[in-house]
């Protein structure tokens, strides 16, 4: 839940002068979303999203994160659309925040997710994939391999807190990975969040994808392991083949995986496991208390770490 | 901030299905309001908010609040119309909850109050308690005079954390204010809680009233007595005549106060700083910590407390 920055009466008066969009008919923070403040925001033209970026957001990769969204939704994918204010850009200021506004997407994120979602979930991220291939500028992912370590740097002290032994778990899992993590996979532009809270449905349909501010340019095959660890688990954080077997259907319907993608899974899963066990065990740790954010239990990735590195190979996941 | 209950997508799907409201189109948590959990709800028949009652709100208080609520609806005061399901009962239960769907307004709710802002929410007031005379069922103020050392007490241990000296500040408070209670003003329904968050304006007008889950029956003056501890400081707890003047002139140009509630406003006033105190009071040290609540400082109350207690009359309000 999230609102961190309120936005005055006049200051939003103001704001949406900038813009052809009407008046005002109502603005309501959003509870949902860790990284900005998100308002849903009603004018005589229709429907949208206000976000003013906070932390972790760097305020350089927001010109790549509009253009993205631009380029998806201009390709078709039902994702959200930045508006440009009466002298053509997006980007804005606010409250000392940059800001912009986006189209709102109906829609509901599944709470409890099935087999169907991960089918519809696997396409869309596909198709997502084949249509950022045309889009040209890159972005490198600041939560990859390479970033890790430092992450586990700064939990080095609080780790073995949270389960004795952890930093000396996340030591020999940050080798094992990083030792044996892919060069030569299929490279495109990747959501790298994609998350079921990030994911509309609407009457049995996938209607959307949202928040891109993960997003980068890495293997596409990432993408997929990200989703495997956010979709396809139990509340146990028990594998559920099913699962992970349409999310896979559903994705090669639209792009064939090759054999080294596949074989790569394994590790790709592991690495996107730790990737969420190391942010969360920083979240975790320096969280400051009464901080307006639900704090993500870390351990629940070490069971995927552990389900993924204990595998023969990518047949597990079901295909 | 408050979403306290999630809906799981099948608990949401089946509980639509007792209304005729069409389809769902669009569900997201609202993050304001601190005691019940809040969604803005789009089906194919239009926009609601969906509320979960939590802690605070007594079961057997809602069936009360939401028929003042359409009493006022139907009196013509503009504030959430409960919407009834098929069997013709707007109350229900959703997740362990009593929930309801209520019609949405539109407006915002000012961020920074204006001397205009005051005189339309004393109209606005004096024509919610002229509508709630028709309504005939009564509800106990249950944060009344009678309540407040009960809540002093159980922060006696803390209090002095806060500011030293605070218990026995406010123990002379409560014996001073309750000592002088006024006893034979009007009486009627009063909102009780009508900060600016629960006011929305839309292009210069008061759009309408919201969360009325501290409503009850009560000398009338007393919702006027909150609105000027309320609406009437700046950020440095000053008080602001030109506000209350138009607060006071806006009431009285729908409801003329009587000469006894005239003279009975700074104790009044008094009391509504206290019960604000002593409730931020409770929370300051009794809320968890990380709850997902902005705790609010008790001692911008004293300041007002301090105000009211040291003018006059109520000439000092501006009128």
């Amino acid at each position: 839940m999230a609102v961190y920055t309120d936005v005055p009466d006049g200051d939003l008066r103001d704001f949406l002068a900038e813009y052809d969009l009407g008046t005002l008919v109502a603005f309501r923070g959003i509870a949902e979303g860790v990284e900005n403040s998100n308002y849903s925001l009603r004018t005589t033209s229709g429907d949208f999203i206000l976000t003013l970026y906070e932390r972790r957001v760097a305020a350089e990769d927001l010109p790549w994160f509009l253009g993205f969204m631009r380029h998806l939704a201009a390709a078709g994918i039902s994702c959200p659309l930045p508006v440009a204010g009466r002298d053509g850009s997006a980007l804005r200021h606010l409250r000392g925040r940059c800001a912009a506004i986006t189209t709102f997407l109906p829609g509901v994120w599944p709470r409890r997710v099935n087999v169907a979602h991960c089918g519809m979930l696997g396409e869309a991220m596909a198709r997502l994939h084949l249509a950022g291939q045309g889009f040209r500028e890159t972005r490198k992912n600041a939560l990859g391999p390479g970033a890790w370590s430092g992450i586990l740097d700064s939990c080095r002290d609080g780790a073995d807190s949270v389960l004795p032994g952890l930093a000396a778990t996340l030591d020999t899992a940050l080798r094992r990975v990083t030792g044996n993590w892919p060069q030569d996979l299929p490279p495109g532009q990747i959501h790298a969040d994609l998350f079921p809270d990030n994911v509309f449905f609407l009457e049995g349909r996938l209607s959307g994808m949202i928040d891109f501010y993960f997003a980068c340019t890495d293997m596409l095959a990432y993408d997929i392991a990200v989703c495997l660890n956010a979709w396809c688990f139990g509340e146990a954080h028990d594998f559920i083949p099913s699962h992970g077997q349409a999310l896979l259907e559903g994705y090669e319907s639209i792009r064939a995986l090759t054999g080294e993608e596949r074989a790569a899974l394994p590790i790709l899963s592991q690495g996107a496991a730790l990737r969420f066990l190391l942010t969360r065990l920083h979240d975790w740790l320096h969280t400051p208390e009464g901080a307006l954010v639900t704090k993500k239990n870390p351990l629940d990735y070490l069971h995927r770490l552990n389900f993924h590195a204990g595998i023969k190979d990518f047949h597990a996941y079901g295909v």
